[in-house]
């Protein structure tokens, strides 16, 4: 496959493990990065490793809204808001007033755009995509996003993105994404899929600091938060969450895009897909076994159940950033094929 | 998905129980069904009920040449050659000189044509096609096949297919096919794939009259015979060996296409995959657990296996036919986009 050149929106947790695992794909090559404060533009290829180093521990751990950051301290000493927080630290980095308007200005040498952001303003997602809209983008635009309902926001632009050449991929992380094709492949031995049950496991001791956008997002799926009071707690507030819950928290019944993704690919009704998981934040042993069974009828009678396992030494950045590259790379493969609109994990086979 | 016209060139195993799959499948409408002597089409949509029942163990048991027929004598005292045997048993059937011809004939009306013919000569399939070439068909063709150079002659003619408007998918049953599929995706995890292990269990008791192509073409496979030597047994004496082996055979480092469809979608070395499995004949238990084990590297260091297990209820024609017809309604998405060329399971999402 000819060589695609990818932008990154988001340089927390995923954004940059996505940059890492882009390094091991000849033909990926990572032109832009931006975070609220900064972009990072070359078209010869960002040097990934200095980037990285750079803003080791200097994440910009803002909650990521557009209408006014809401600050989130850390208190882990190292400095992650005000002005020389995330991409700037880098030689790479340049400040800007609008990071996000950088890479749409420069969408002409960009053939995907990875949206790493986490979703807390459930429009966030859908909003960023009207600006590529207004700013004339026509390539790949793919998320890694959870929620449900931000698939029929995506849904209703359809029609623009035809209209404007865009190819949107959505959900393309481990879960929905890698575990929702999994079970799309799993339901083709059916007739009938009447179960699909996603139950995963994740260890993030050492992950930790890198990724409190993904565990505050977690923490929304609890029965007693929700995306907006999520959105508002401190980062004391969350320890004392994962303290109550001794580190591990069980989620039960998540509100997680997998069901929508299923329905639209035709391979089940999604009440019929529940998904749960165990998150441990003080070890790095999964504690539980991620699994994907789906349970249908076969044409001959029979009821059985497929599954899919992960194994557990597998860490959930590279489950998640795996797949939302290899989606990348046959998103630009249907683009250049002239096929726009939206896509689902369930829909189309990632490349390697 | 709009309305999907396809035809079935054998109507052995794998075709009949493909023509009963679709009938559970809304947008797919079969009009062209033929083996050796005859041809059933109806654009309105063979009536498949008809026809599996006035074919019911009536079915043409020769073995797929176009150089001359080899004729099997059947011991079970149905009519399985000669001018009454196969399709033309049914009201719908039609006797020809040339079935392959008349469904070629009639391909402007045809979406896609699924290939469901044992590959006994290895290039039997690939002269097939350069029929359909010939023939001015531009749609889809796909095949269940199983043995590795086959596809290198398929790659061969990938320019003409592209030329013609030909969308082919090989190896697109079981395995290859649905376990390759899971394999490409279980890969996702890593950065590099060490070992893709492909271990498959079939039951065969009930099925194994409708199956006598496929055991035929797996004992092919057992390291005393090849192809051609399978190819000249008669009935009995496959009845002797599969005796010899008390009704389980096993099998290991098949020639099995996963390996050269896995290398070609960049997933890892064709010899970095190994194939067995166990042919149960005298039961319709699996003997085994069909399980697809892939090992790898991920980008932060570990190793890990990422396995795919089908259920043990499951039966071998649930397992082909499903996915059978999932890669043709892709194949015929991929043909109207205008895709064209030579695809493989590793490479696409099967639809549903």
């Amino acid at each position: 496959m000819d060589e695609i050149t990818f932008a990154i929106l988001g340089t927390g947790g995923i954004g940059r493990r996505a940059l890492e695992v882009s390094q091991h794909k000849e033909n990926l090559t990572p032109v832009a990065a931006c975070d609220r404060r900064g972009t990072a533009i070359d078209f010869d290829g960002l040097d990934v490793d200095e980037l990285l180093a750079a803003t080791e521990g200097n994440i910009d751990n803002e909650v990521a809204t557009d209408g006014g950051a809401t600050s989130v301290d850390g208190e882990s000493g190292v400095k992650q808001h005000g002005e020389g927080a995330g991409i700037v630290a880098s030689a790479q980095g340049r400040p800007s007033e609008d990071p996000i308007q950088d890479v749409i200005d420069y969408g002409d040498g960009i053939d995907a755009v990875l949206l790493a952001l986490p979703n807390y303003e459930h429009d966030f997602i859908p909003r960023t995509a009207d600006r590529f809209l207004e700013g004339g983008y026509s390539g790949v635009m793919i998320d890694v996003l959870k929620r449900s309902r931000v698939i029929d926001m995506l849904d209703d632009r359809s029609e623009a993105f035809e209209n404007a050449g865009i190819t949107f991929i959505c959900g393309a992380g481990a879960t929905p994404g890698l575990l929702t094709g999994a079970a799309a492949l799993a339901a083709q031995t059916f007739v009938e899929v009447t179960d699909v049950d996603i139950w995963w496991g994740v260890g993030l001791k050492s992950g930790y600091e890198d990724n409190r956008g993904t565990v505050r997002e977690d923490i929304a799926h609890l029965p007693e938060y929700d995306i907006e009071t999520a959105r508002e707690l401190s980062d004391d507030e969350i320890e004392s969450i994962i303290d109550d819950h001794d580190g591990v928290i069980e989620f039960e019944d998540m509100e997680h895009a997998d069901d929508v993704l299923l329905e639209r690919a035709g391979v089940c009704d999604a009440e019929d897909v529940t998904v749960g998981g165990v998150l441990d934040v003080e070890s790095n042993e999964k504690p539980t076994t991620t699994t994907v069974s789906v349970t249908g009828r076969t044409f001959d009678g029979e009821t059985a159940t497929n599954t899919f396992q992960l194994g557990d030494a597998t860490s959930m950045e590279a489950n998640v950033n795996g797949p939302a590259l290899g989606y990348l790379q046959t998103g630009v493969r249907r683009n250049r094929a002239g096929e726009y609109g939206v896509f689902g994990p369930a829909e189309l086979m990632p490349g390697f």
